[in-house]
């Protein structure tokens, strides 16, 4: 094929048609490559023959609870899902333009946004890795668009750095490739690394570090139209005799080093959960949510508060109270089987018989906090005054995070940036906010990025996930050792009951992890229902 | 700021709030860093006060030339287009099911899609700095959403590298930055750059390379589980009891040095035009063209070619003739001023009296040529097979590209692919077959990619565009002493004709630089007129 590629005849571009022996190796080569297996998602789940009058329970109605019921209605089992809310989803929520909620010490948040806009207080972006969740989507009728994770003009930002001014993160891209390039050049020039490149390679090597970093003749990464091809201009070329474009400065290595925007890179954009192409529901995460809960619908029973998990040799009998009237008539169901669905940080204070290693792993695994501000504005001053159209600018002020909205870009009028989101330590102080302080301080840092954010401000919300109720926080935090000691017997059959759920998966606090544990908790289910008929 | 960053106490956070001089020395600070002065296209054009009953004729109804008269009839002026096709837009152009049009050399090029698939035959990405387009696009109701050329699902290909296996694109980044920073830890880590790093700096360099390049405790980049967290897993974590995570092999450097992929990478992605975010129209480019020509209907008179432009001290008169009938009755017009939007490649054909210098300038600008075949496809197996949604692929192979829709993503049926897209040498090749064979032999490279092209295979298309009467080339070609002999004078107003399109601009093959042209066109020549009006 070589002959035929830098500027092929016509008789030799003519002479590929046909030839097809090549296609078969390559089709093999390629599957042996593993593209088609590739995923712990291989294939729908289409699980046949549930025992006849066979029953499950499932215990809360978030997205590994509802993928099971789905399933195992479908091999044939009566299902009865029991959840505490008056909605199904769990987490995968979108507050909408007129919502409130009541979060734990009584404080009533709202979403007082003009209609059509949202905020997604958990989940919020999908990569297209996350197959399971795409396959239940398309059934479901669930619309995707775009999710702008990387854009490029939005900015990485350091209180201390730079005089407090935002840098663009496609410069500090261009940059860091840029002054790496400049020092590995120098190091191979002056024969440093002569043990480890050989001088064929030697040769290639400063080709493409050349071309990366875009450094001049001399290796040097400089300001220049050259590089600012790469990183943009200060005056970008215009039409006609419009004033001449004009490069851009680029950052120096020390101060660039000293801001630690580098690390914002690394832990955000290069991790492949984070990869383009990334997709959102139209209209919300919750969409997905409402599909499962939609397609569910039958089998929910709302308002249930689980008080009491019992099983025997033959079944599981399950108590729950109206959630509205805990102190009321205790209700039971009993079923064959139950996939419990609820959150550790609940199930724990439940009581439930289930082993006493089982016991000990529901225990081993602490909840991480994180907190979510919503800030409406009247006016999408980011596309407009800064042409930001999506992605997230990262900052060390205590927000962390500003994300611009991936839909509705263009449009005049009104929109919703996620304001603040982080974890960890300073979640907990978050938490401590009232809902309306937790808006004016996300404002108060925010317009060191975006000075516009005082004037055009209309409303807020927020989701702090230690206060809400149903979950008592936002995910399962698991570490090396803890998985090693307790992850195969926390998804284990404890006889007649198996968990499901984001903790029950190999990644946490995506919706991902909750489907494909739903399935496997299913799938298994339904092996050892079969086998004891 | 700095005591509140890592985590602030309650106190900490709500000090923020209330605190505004900052923001002010902020806000000054950013606006000094160019914010707002970062483009050429600053504002809309307001021109006003034309003089009375003055002229204006435009040739050509391309996206200069309707911006030039759209301006210019808002500034008062009466203005005529002549357009030789029987549609506005020019290269503004998308072909949908159904469309057929005859190319130089009688080929009859179809495009038998099924309904409501398109191919964009010209330009078909917007870069989100491209101002202007966004500016018009807003303003006439052309609805935007997002391109995906960064993928990273996506592959690089060589067909004499890997097996002649394509690689995803992200893990060809991941491996590049990973042997990059290796080396560069083992350079800095004997010493061999103290004399350009001091020791400070040294220690923040080796904590960046060691997250960036995902390097091991010893500074080095291997396959690990680590590693793949930012590359993806050969299996993927899971759900439950799901197979176990494995990681993904990654590529040795001599390979990747070899197959020239990392070239791939900054010709094409780290380029600012390629930088994310950037936009499609909805429906196809030719939502522009068409938008464009909605706005200025009244004023275009279709079919129109023109055989002479013969200015005098008073106007210019324009002969032209029916273009599906030349030897008919020759017409003319006459206006005060005419705005050129005619290719020069077509232009240096036509008897113009313009000045000598000028004339040398318009002989100056060489065409590029370019060919696009479009492939239809009985579905859409990029994502059912390969979960690639939008993007590039980039080879070796005379196909040069293959890009995926960023439209209908995860939709059932058939889909439409770019097959093909080169510039060059090549292109020329691909200019001498025939309409047929374009598309055979895209089918014939593109299937060692993607095996499944011949079973899927629907319906394809192309454009090549030395053959295309109204351009015969695809854009102007600028070099640096081309532009320092010749563009300033190509653009300057040569007595009462002034030239407009993507050939007068610092953006060539661009539709933004169309638009400012036509912008900057119209601005100087309104001044003009007023002066001596």
């Amino acid at each position: 094929m070589t002959d035929t590629l830098k500027s092929p005849t016509r008789r030799q571009l003519l002479s590929m048609i046909g030839k097809t022996a090549g296609a078969t190796a390559m089709y093999q080569a390629m599957t042996t490559l593993g593209f088609a297996s590739e995923s712990s998602f291989k294939e729908t789940l289409d699980l046949k023959g549930a025992p006849a009058g066979a029953t499950i329970i499932v215990l809360g109605a978030g997205l590994g609870g509802l993928t099971a019921a789905y399933e195992l209605r479908k091999a044939g089992y009566t299902v009865k899902v029991l959840e505490f809310q008056n909605r199904g989803g769990g987490r995968s929520w979108t507050l909408n333009s007129g919502d409130e909620y009541t979060e734990l010490g009584g404080g009533k948040v709202t979403c007082d946004f003009e209609e059509g806009n949202y905020f997604n207080g958990g989940p919020w972006r999908l990569p297209s890795n996350h197959y399971a969740v795409f396959h239940y989507c398309k059934q479901f009728g669930v619309e995707m668009q775009p999710f702008i994770q990387t854009n490029d003009r939005a900015y990485l930002h350091r209180a201390n750095h730079f005089g407090g001014a935002p840098q663009r993160l496609g410069d500090v891209k261009s940059d860091i490739r840029g002054h790496v390039s400049e020092l590995l050049s120098k190091a191979v020039n002056v024969g440093s690394l002569d043990r480890s490149v050989n001088t064929e390679d030697k040769e290639m090597l400063l080709e493409g570090l050349k071309g990366w970093g875009v450094l001049d003749k001399d290796y040097r990464y400089v300001t220049s139209h050259a590089t600012s091809k790469h990183r943009g201009y200060s005056v970008y070329p215009g039409g006609g005799l419009m004033p001449n474009s004009e490069p851009s400065s680029t950052l120096p290595m020390d101060e660039l080093l000293a801001s630690g925007m580098w690390s914002d890179i690394y832990n955000n954009y290069t991790v492949n959960e984070h990869h383009p192409t990334m997709f959102q529901p139209v209209g919300g995460m919750g969409k997905i949510g409402d599909a499962f809960t939609r397609e569910c619908q039958e089998m929910i029973e709302y308002n249930a508060k689980v008080t009491k998990i019992n099983q025997d040799d033959s079944g599981v009998t399950v108590s729950y109270v109206d959630s509205n009237n805990p102190d009321g008539e205790i209700k039971t169901v009993r079923a064959d089987w139950c996939v419990c669905n609820i959150p550790l940080t609940i199930l724990t204070q439940i009581d439930i018989n289930v082993s006493a290693p089982m016991k000990k792993a529901m225990a081993a695994v602490p909840y991480d906090t994180s907190y979510k501000v919503g800030l409406e504005f009247k006016r999408r001053f980011w596309e407009e005054d800064e042409w930001i159209y999506g992605g997230l600018t990262y900052t060390d002020m205590p927000i962390t995070q500003i994300s611009y909205p991936s839909q509705d870009m263009f449009k005049d009028g009104s929109g919703v940036l996620l304001g603040a989101y982080g974890f960890g330590a300073t979640s907990y102080k978050f938490n401590t906010l009232t809902p309306q302080e937790r808006i004016d301080v996300s404002l108060a840092y925010g317009k060191h990025i975006h000075p516009q954010y005082p004037k055009e401000f209309r409303a807020g919300t927020s989701v702090v996930w230690h206060r809400i109720p149903w979950t008592l926080g936002c995910y399962g935090i698991w570490s090396e050792s803890s998985r090693d000691q307790y992850y195969d017997t926390l998804c284990s059959i404890d006889n007649r009951i198996v968990l499901a759920g984001e903790h029950c998966s190999h990644i946490p606090a995506w919706q991902e992890g909750a489907i494909l544990s739903g399935m496997d908790a299913a799938k298994r289910l339904h092996q050892k229902a079969k086998k004891l008929g």
